[in-house]
This record gives C-alpha cells, structure tokens and sequence, in this order.
C-alpha cells in the first residue's frame, strides 16, 4: 500500500515535509495546499503533486494523510476539522499556544478516534534513536540524571520571536520532550532561569535568549536543559543520560570528519550549521514512522498527550522564572 | 536538460548505481540490460525503467549515458561499442586486468571523442572530498607523506578472489588511485610486501590478503598503503596527508555518535561494516557529477587514464613483491 | 629562599601535601604533627621531618607556613592561632561549616594581616587552568554560561557523609569554587534540586546523592552544576564555559591514551578513579602557589572570602532545596 | 635497599637521567662525570652529588650502576669497562654505530656477566606499556600488522645531522625497536625508501628527513613506519597494531585538555613539542625498572641485543634504499 499525503502549509517546514514525503518508499504526495498561490507552486512543480483548498483536501477520497505545516495559531482548527474526516494527522509543534485550547482539541481527537502524531521531530533522529536504544537496552542500568544542551547557531528575527511564545515554548519545547523521551518517568516540578545576554531586543520583548531548566520526577529523576540563541560554532545539540550502570552521550555533527593538525592545534570544522540539514534525516524517519502507523494502525509514536505535556512544561518553566519557584506540573495541567 | 541512462548488469553495484541515478536531480534511469531476466526485473520493477538488449541501448536515440557494471572482462569491450555510438560512458574499475588491453581500449576512447568516466567512487566521498580541498586550499602547504589505511570486514568468497585479478588490482587499486589524487605529483616507483595472515586459501589462491606499499613520485613525495581483508571492527577507511604546514586526516564512520561510558570504559559503536552503506554518499555524488559532466560538456573528473595508471601501480605491486625489489611505473607501462 | 612546612594532621589529605612540599622546588617540610603518633611517625619516616607539637609548631621560629589538614571542626581555630604567629597559613576548604564562624576567622585574620590561602585544589589543576587562560585571552568572548559535572566513582563511608556537612557543602563547595572563577561576576541567587537516587542510607541521613544547581549573576550570566555520587566509570570532572564567540571545555582524563577497536567497537580505558591520583598535579601546583606566595608577598591566589563565598553557594543551595525556591546569597551572608 | 647511581655524561640527556633518578624511589645520585667543569658541577649543584673522574667511578665501591650518557663513539669502550668491575650498566642508544663494534662490545658483556641496559625509553612510556599489556591480553588477539609514525617537530642542527648516522639509526632506532616489541617475533626483512623534503641541507649530508620502512617477519606480519623531521603541530608519536581479533592504537598527547569551539571550528592544542617532556615519564619508568632490576637481579627489561638488532634494521634500512631492493637483516648480522 501506498500512504498518500496532503501537505497544509508550504513554508519552509512544509517543503521539507513535502521532500521527506517524496523520498519515503510507501509514500506519495498527492496534493499541497498554501494561501499564496506562488508557494504552493513551487511544490507542485518540485514534486509533481497537485494544488488543492483545505476543504478540498478533507473531501478527498483519495488523501490518506495530512501534514499540518500552517502558522501554528491554525493547528488546533485544521487538527480537529481533519480528526473528523478520518484523516490520519501529522502536525507540526506545538499545538497550540495555550493547554487549555491544546485539551479541547485532544478531546475532539479523541472522540473521532483519529490518530495524530506530533512532529517532534528529534525523537526520530538516528544517533538520538542510538542512545535510547542503549538505554532501552539496560546499558545505563536505572536512569538518574539527563542532560540536554541545544544551543541555535543564532537567534531568529524579531517578528518571529514576537509570535513564538517565548523560549520555552518554541526552543526549549523539543528539550522539554526528550526528557520526558529519555527520563523513563513523567515530570512532576519544573525549575528554570532565564537570562537575557545575546540580544536586548529579545529582552524588550519579554523573552529570554539564554535558559536554563531543571526537571524532577516523582522518584527523584533528574534533568537539566541549557539553552542559548547564540552558539559561534554551530548548532550545538547534545544528549547525556546518566544511570546507575553508565552513562550515555551522544556528539555533535561536524560539516564534515576531516581534522587538521598545525602549528595552532589540531581543528576539526565547525557543527552542521542549519536545523533542516541537521535534522533532515530525522525528517524523513519521523514521515517514515507514520506511513508505518498508518499501514500497520499502531499507536502514533508521538501523541498528542506529547504535545499537551511539553507544553506544559514549557508553562511551568515560564512561572518558574516569573515567581522564582519551584513549581509543580499539576498547577499547569490543573 | 534531464540525462537519461542505461544501467548494463543488474548486480550488485548495478542496484547501486540505479538507486544512485534515480535519486539525482537532472538524471532519469531508462533501461536495464542484464543477462539473467531475474536481476534485470527486479531493477525495472524498482526503479519504472524498461529493460533493453546491450545492442538496443546502443541504437537508441533517447539513452545519453550508460553506466558499465558487467563483470570486468566485458568491460573494454562495451566501452569501446558505447564510446563508438557516442555515449557518455561511466564503467566501474578496473577497465581490465590488462594494461596492453586497456591502453588499446584507451586509443578506441580517444579516437572517438567519446567522454569516459571511470568509477574510482572514493574520490566522491564528501569527508574525502573535504580532505582535498583542505589541501587543495594549501592548509597543510607543500603535499610531503600520504598514508592510507584500508581494511575490509571481511575477505571476499574465494570464488571472487580467483577472479580478481589479486589483491593490489582489486582492492589496492582505490588506494593507488587516491594516492595519486592527494600525492599532486606521479607516482615513479612501487615497493611493496604481502602476506596470507588472515586465510590460508587466499594464499593457496595466488593471492594476499594483508600487504603494505611504498609510493614514491619524482620530487620524492611518499604514500603509504595498508591493506587487510580483515578488520573485526568494520570497513576501515582512514587518510592522512602530511606536508610542510601541517597534517590533515580523515576520520571513519562509525554506526552512530553515542558513547557509553561504563566500568569497561568509554565504547563507541564499530565502524559501518559495508562498503554500499559507507560509500553511499560516494557513489550518488559520483552520478552527479556524471550528470554535470554531460550537461556541461567537462572534462570526466576521473578518466580512462586514472584506470591505466592505477592498473600500472597494481601490477609494479605485484612485480615489486614476486621480485623483492622496487618497480618503476615505467617498466610496467613501457 | 626555601619555604619551610609543617603539617597539621597527617591522614590522607596530610600525606599528600606532604609529598607535594617535598616535591616542590623551594620548598621543605620541616615538621608533621598529627595526635595519633603513628600517623605523625609516618609522614616523619617517609620525608625526613621532625613530629612537634602544635604549640612547638606555632613557637618555631624556623617555620614559615602551615598546611591546615585537620578535621574541620578544628580549621577555624587553627587558622586564628597561626594567622596570630605571623605564619603563611593554607588550610584544606571548607574552613568551617557556619558562615558565622568563618566570618569571625576572616575577621581575625584580616587584623593580623596574615596571609590566608584556602585548599581550593582544582583551580591549579593545570587542564582547568589552560581553560580559564582561553577565557581570559578572550576567546569565548563574553563569558555566559558554565556547565560543571562533577561525579564521584563512588559515595564515601556513610561516617563520613554523616559528618560532612552535606554534599552541597562537601562536594559541590569545589564547583561552586569553579563557578566564581569562571563566572567572572559574582554569583546573586541560587537554586538547586537534591534527590537520593544512589544509596537510601544518604538519604537516611538527611542528605542527598544527586543533585543540579544553577546559579545566576546580577547581569544574568548563568552556571549550571550537576553531581552524583556514583559514576561507574570513573571520577567524572568536566568544565565547558560558553560565551559569545564561542565555547571552551575540558575533557576528562582517562587511565590511559589506548583505545581497542573490536567487533564491540571502539574502547578506552575508564577515567582516573582517585580523586588524589587524578588532582594530584593539581595539589602539586597549588604548593607551588603557596611557596612563591611566601617568597614574592602576593595575595594568595584563593583567599578566605573565597572559601567564605563558596560556603555561602552551599548554604543557599540546600535552603533552596528546602524551600523550593530561589534563594539569594544576601540571604545567606546576611 | 638504595641503588647508587653515577650519571656519566652532564649534558642535556645525563641532566635527563640525573632528574629522573633523584625522583625515583630506591635510587640515589652519588656521583656525576663531565669532560666540562661546568655541565658536571650544574648537576652538582641541582641534585647534591659529588664528581669524580671516570675511573674513579669505576674505582668506587659505593656506586651500584652507571648511566652512560656521554658521545655515541665512547658508549661501547664505556660499556666495557664498567661491566668488568661489576657495575650494572645503563647506556643510551645507540652502542655504538658499527654492527661488529657492538658485537664484540656485546661479547665482553656476556664474558663478564654484567648486566646491561640499553635506554629505548619508549618501551616504558605509560601509554605505549598500556597498549603491551592490551595486546598481551589477547585483545587483538594474533598480532599482524603494526603501523607507527613517529614525526619531530623539527629537524636537529645540522651539526647533529651529521654525526647521527644518519635517520634510520638515530631517529628510526626507536621504530625498530618498538616494532620488534610489538610484532612479537624477529624481523626479517626490511624495505625502505628515503626522500629530502624538509631540508636540502639534510640531503647535501647525504641524509635523508623523510622516510617510510616496511619491515616484515618470517609468519609475515609487518610493520611501517613513517617518519618525518618536521610535524607543525608538535612531536607526533603514534602506534597501531592490527590483529585477528582488533586493533590497538595510542594517540598523541596534547598540551592540554582543552578544546576551543568557534566559528573557525573545534581546536585542540598542539602536541607536546620536545622530546623530554612528552617522554619524562617514560625517562623516570626507564630508571625505575633498572633499579628493580638491580634489585631483584633480574634480566635486563632492554638488552644489549635489542641494542644490537634495532641498529642491524637500520643498516638494512639504508642498503633498501641505496640498492632500491628488500635486504635481509641476515644480510647485516653475518
């Protein structure tokens, strides 16, 4: 069988969508929707699909699945309108800006039996997928102690920072989800710093560029995410979890494995610079892993309950650093 | 403009460089020929080509280039019946275990204009080419000492070892090519050793399965080649390049980036074990560069005579071990 | 000049800075003391030094300075005797367990004009003090954000974690120590998260095994800690400072430079165990900073305050535990 | 007991010796010789031993063991005359520059039945004994292919150059004898070839700055070695054994820890730059495992004939080159 796409949204996000869709055996874009006639051309054109309203695509007999790539103010809608339609849902995160708006659309989800997958994309990365097999495997006995380092190779233009939430919800979000990945238990207290140190302007605008969180579960767990807008050498993303039995890590990627040794020292060259290089494979596991849901009707890999409690501890970092306190999960989620 | 191929043997490396063309932009596969109906099924059905007669693929109009990946004796021959009709020609290496044979090829090639691209892959790879161009940016100033380590997982069936050609004609030989790509100057003199340390039956074949050589061009520089059929911790490809300004390396791929630290130590996955998955990259940039070779008219970046000479190094290995002494090129390619 | 030594308590810590002066040009060790005479004998055996009492110690003329290597409940004491008789004094940290008491020992020593240098050993550990050399060359630019992990091969005795003050104040006093030097601001508030992960008996005790801290400058720069008590693969020591153009950190020291590629990949050693195997340069180094502090009449290189300030890191890390909140350092200090 | 040392030789290798032997546990530095009042009265001075004339020392009665460090022309006359008084003897290599010279030196040895150490100090370097024991382990399990590169930071005065004997028998020494330690059984064969490419003067000496060695056994395992008079980034000292099971390496030491992530990528330090610090502790383990030697009368750890055999490969090496063909270390022994 051949699961066949629709893509909402031909953005950036949405045209690495459209190729990962393209290159995945079992796989086929059908159709691409976008308000500005020009970008869904240019997928049209680059992949050979067609070009179809939204309400169009949901009245499609012949579209399997959608991928929500829009502005995010649109995924709760455009998750609940094709929930309803049968659709299989891929949606890109986060959900929705606010847990209260994230729980309704769930609700709906769940009512219409559909089945969605959040687009945390980095679940689905290679070496990442390495070290919780590691972990999985018992090769760090009883985890304790996970530590996340994502630092951007530079911070996004103001407007964007304007609509995105803040830090927590639109950086630290994917940080926030791998620890709950990786920790093996869900999170109870969130606590967090937030610093303005590579742009004033950030500042003006009520965000922080430079962040750091510490999360702990019922047992006593423990994570700790740094996060900076700013990284001279790349984009800088780390992984440790450390066990009763040992620790696992896993490295950055460099532009490429070459070192040179000279009289100023021995240099290897800087980190892979943008997110769409780094993660693409990833891209294309994480369609890869829902062509297989939708062949097979196993359960999403990444739920929508995913969704909701990333964002809530994103909720709960931002009152951490507010109100200077520890602060627990279930204030969020009430 | 789109370059349309046809793929001649549908074995192994034929399915690679089918995967290959199929996934380069501005290539298209048209045909497969291959002696048994089978293998040649299996890459139309995967690939929506159609599969030809060798003499049809010659006479049609809409087939630009041909990839040769029969078995090496039939290479010289169809380069010479494709270079005659105007093909753009890519064959895998070795154009033929005969230096006369292949220089006769050679003068076919020549006289008819035709552009012949020779599969020595490994020039392709990005960390290799990110090597080059690190000297060919003289970051490690004049070019002095090469060393090249290359080991196989494992020996080949001894029914491939009797075909060979040996060890420096069949596995050697990509090292003998690479050693003239970094070395900047022409080899002038071979020395080497072999020995049967990993399977006696290689030995009782002719052949070697472990040896080292010296290379040696006219203004001195050095390269170095190790070689094993047996390497219990992957397929290890490794490069230094050594000059007056400093020391540049490659380092090898390994399964992925985790570390696991634990009471036996800090262990990193071995090495990936086959030659396909490590050189994948390697052969679809080899196919793109074919592609820009027909579109742009450019000299290939890898020609007929990049076969003869490395044939030339391989068979003064040979001669230096058998006779315990130093071999000058010129006594091989006369 | 040679800078004459007695030591004050000869158990562990005593015997290695006992071998430190005796290795260390410029100086000797005069004089041991210790109330168990075999202790005391044994440093006297192995050095050639004389046992005096601590009274005969702080009457002779001949001794230049103190090594203060008691238990803590007598440092405060024996730094206000010896600071009162004129001699150089170091003293193994923590110079008490109340911020009270250590204040009213800084007082006494400041009237004295006695030369106080605290036994923070890891600033001389000569792999962090390249690091903060890079910092201080300005190659990270602006310094903002430090990431510490340190954990122990294993949890001491519970006799000694029962008398230990806490692993904030006996563990994490080193980081915090860290932290103010590479910071580079002084650190305003604290918060930190405690759990028992490793031994229930640590817990029992009213202390804690695992624990993160992040600690927050008036201009926001930030410091994250992260200790256990357990590391199955040796003493885990790592410092990484990222600033504005970029981010320098220390890898650890392994038992050896090997690593052994076989079919379960790629191997080295595990990390020095001991902390005095592993430190050992450093407590070297630091005798060295004390003798040339004796001969030239410079400041000591870590002064009381310091040891004062990382006690008061320590006391707001633990009442931040406790409270669930962030806890400023005026708090503490008062 | 305490062994008694007399350091024949004050220059910059005696003063070597004379360190590491007031440093080390069970030694003792009785005495020094000098032609030059100066150099014998600096070691004097350093370490509070006497001098005395070189018959004297021989004369003596309180001296256990000598270390020859004087001229290369004078090793074998000197070895010959403190092993008939009964000294044991520590010589630094070479014995001498001619094959029938150290042989009828080595006669006398044996007649006397002194015993003699011969100072091919890289056998005791830490790393490298770590790497030994690992292969004596079993875990490469059959050894079959050793590859070392050995590279100085820079060439020596040409003065030196010129009283050396040339590469192969004052730098590639140390190979020969290394590659002897691992291989695991004798070499018989060796291959060579030698270039100028650092320095024309080096060749206007009738030497050679840039050489690789193929060495192969009588089961055929091999060995390269690389050297190279100059290396930008330090003294680069590596070695690589391969076997049945997997390979072992050593890698290089750095000045330090620290890596430095920028714009212009990760950078470690140089190596370390000079011969005595990268091999102090190898110069201090040399002198250690000749008192237990003295102590225990034991067999030397380093014998007159491995003295003997590194310098026979070294003709070899250079008859290679000159007559461009394999020579047989039969060949050289006679």
């Amino acid at each position: 069988m051949t699961v066949s796409f629709a893509i909402l949204g031909a953005g950036r996000i949405g045209q690495v969508h459209a190729r990962a869709v393209s290159e995945t055996p079992g796989a086929t874009l059908a159709s691409v929707y976008d308000p500005l006639d020009a970008a869904a051309g240019s997928v049209r054109d680059a992949y050979g699909c067609d070009i179809r309203s939204i309400d169009e695509i949901a009245a499609s007999a012949d579209i399997d699945a959608v991928a929500i790539c829009t502005p995010t103010d649109t995924h709760a809608d455009l998750i609940e309108q094709f929930a309803r339609v049968g659709k299989a849902v891929f949606c890109e995160k986060p959900i929705d800006l606010s847990v209260a708006r994230v729980k309704a659309c769930l609700d709906v989800v769940e009512k219409t039996g559909a089945r969605l997958m959040i687009g945390f994309n980095r679940r689905f990365d290679p070496d990442f997928r390495a070290l919780k097999h590691s972990i999985d495997k018992g090769n760090v006995g009883k985890v304790e102690m996970v530590t996340i380092t994502s630092r951007d190779p530079g911070p996004p233009p103001m407007e964007y920072v304007r609509r995105s939430g803040g830090i927590f919800r639109d950086m630290t979000i994917h940080d926030f989800d791998l620890a709950r990945w990786l920790l093996g238990e869900e999170v109870q207290t969130v606590q967090a710093a937030g610093s303005v140190l590579v742009d004033p302007a950030i500042g003006a605008a009520g965000d922080y560029d430079s962040v750091n969180v510490i999360l702990k579960t019922a047992s006593g767990r423990q994570c700790t995410i740094t996060n900076s807008r700013r990284a001279s050498y790349g984009y800088d993303q780390r992984l440790e979890v450390h066990g009763s039995k040992g620790t696992v890590s896993v490295e950055n990627i460099h532009e490429s494995r070459i070192t040179l040794a000279s009289a100023q020292g021995y240099t290897r060259p800087p980190l892979l610079n943008f997110f769409l290089e780094r993660y693409m494979p990833a891209y294309k596991a994480e369609i890869a892993a829902l062509v297989e849901m939708v062949e097979t009707g196993a359960e999403p890999p990444t739920t929508g309950r995913d969704g909701l409690l990333a964002l809530a501890l994103a909720d709960a970092a931002v009152k951490s650093v507010e109100e200077g306190r520890v602060v627990s999960v279930g204030e969020i989620l009430g």
